[in-house]
């Protein structure tokens, strides 16, 4: 099996030998004839930008979760698979764990500087409203989570799915599930019905003094809103990993507002190590005709 | 049944109506002749010192979970409760779980300086030990929580005594305890056996770059040797919530140290809705002549 590693030369290193250990029957390289491969490993950056000439390709095997930078690609006719790493979605919940409870039992309330403030303390974690917003694979993790330790919580997605043990609402009550949304973690992939969707009238509909947690797709946030609704006093705090522009410019005032966390797009670094099995278990059912894991549906773009 | 509530003032206004609620049979009061009294609520810093006049108490009920500012009270002759409030083991479990999620995803790599910092991420939970020396009521709320979330927990006890789930050593293994722990939350009682127990030599069995997280007692550490490892760059952070003096001095320097992280006892603050509820139950205990709830052994100290 011929399979193209179509991906940032940086991200050579540490992919090749995982792949080719989860996967000794393929021969992995960065070039050659694109009409010998079977299959390509993908993940943005890379130099290869026309596709057309893969046409032996039976897969394109992204190594990203997001896979908006490829699936309008016009020159992309094969399948297309998004990563759906095991270790990722836990990455995920745990990111999404830990900065909801830190803002649950809001830690930055104790500055260091000499003063003991112990007034009120916040209520538990029962009583304390998580929404969710998208309910696929990592928002179910975090939901599981979250849940796990006692949080109440509500998932939102298009569908309204039921998810067992989690309160599942869907499109048209959006609204509701935002009012109730003390924290609100994002994890919504970016489609044209996802961009912008956290605009100035949605931000206004969570609680006085929520938490945003945006580890999903930096489209979803109108920037300008949310450092308006956080200025107004309205919005808490925003945690923000994914953002517009990645790297996030310098000089971008979400790094000096004092109500904003910025993390480097770390919330779910995909491993290697786990990651480098689902794409041998998809190349496999690939090559022997059986249906593909995790394909995506090019009208919904995930 | 008449109660005399032996607490600061201050406690009066956020106790007095959840307790008589919990227990309308009760006539609280704060004074009146000592020989009157059936039983006492108690909790540190208030007016009484001298129990012996109070020779008809049949009870007396603390409203903190440690007793040590009257376990080696010579005049205490009535039998002595601790508080054990569902609501206190879950809070305790939330802070020690929150800060445990902090040090595990490394947040405070993240400065807001502008600096794009996705290299390295941290392990997945199942990858990180936490070890948790005190298995009480509070060590296993916690212990729950983190080993529900994945991480590999360890639980140390004087008495090893096992707990399901959770891998347990006793007092031998502490040093096995103490090497594995990239976290270390202590949740031990006051007592002669525990205090200092975290002295330069233990402190120093820590793997390098280890949390201590400290929700228990302040007399558990030498406090300069904490400062020693933190300024040598063994120990990598400590979260502190209680300490030998409260409210910490202003000028105390465990304030201005950059890897250590004070919180005002705000752990496990008793609630007084939940923890009425337990003195309604011990109250009446108490007068029909049934066991009371977690009774005090004045050997151990708690």
């Amino acid at each position: 099996m011929q399979v193209l590693f179509a991906a940032p030369a940086s991200m050579w290193e540490e992919w090749s030998e995982p792949l080719v250990a989860a996967c000794p029957e393929m021969r992995l390289s960065r070039d050659g004839d694109p009409a010998g491969f079977d299959a390509i490993i993908y993940a943005p950056g890379g130099e290869i930008e026309d596709l057309s000439p893969y046409r032996n390709a039976r897969l394109v095997q992204s190594l990203w979760a997001g896979v908006e930078r490829i699936v309008g690609n016009p020159t992309l006719t094969q399948p297309l698979a998004r990563m759906v790493d095991p270790g990722l979605a836990r990455g995920m919940a745990e990111y999404c764990t830990g900065w909801t409870m830190r803002g649950h039992l809001e830690m930055d309330r104790y500055a260091q500087d000499g003063t003991w403030r112990n007034g009120q303390i916040p209520p538990l974690a029962p009583e304390r409203h998580v929404t969710i917003l998208g309910m696929g694979e990592l928002g179910r993790a975090t939901a599981g989570m979250l849940s796990g330790i006692g949080f109440s919580v509500t998932g939102w997605s298009a569908s309204g799915r039921p998810v067992e043990g989690i309160e599942t609402l869907g499109a048209t009550d959006l609204d509701r599930a935002l009012e109730r949304a003390e924290i609100l973690v994002t994890l919504l992939p970016d489609t044209a019905a996802t961009r912008g969707l956290m605009d100035a009238d949605r931000l206004a509909r969570l609680p006085k003094g929520a938490w945003l947690i945006n580890p999903g797709r930096g489209t979803l946030l109108d920037d300008d809103a949310l450092i308006g609704s956080l200025d107004a006093g309205h919005l808490g705090h925003a945690v923000l990993d994914v953002f517009r522009t990645e790297p996030l410019p310098a000089d971008h005032p979400f790094w000096s507002h004092p109500r904003i966390t910025v993390t480097p797009h770390i919330a779910a670094d995909t491993r290697p190590e786990t990651a480098s099995l689902v794409v041998a278990e998809n190349l496999r059912r690939a090559m022997s005709g059986r249906p593909i894991l995790n394909l995506v549906d090019r009208e919904k773009g995930y």
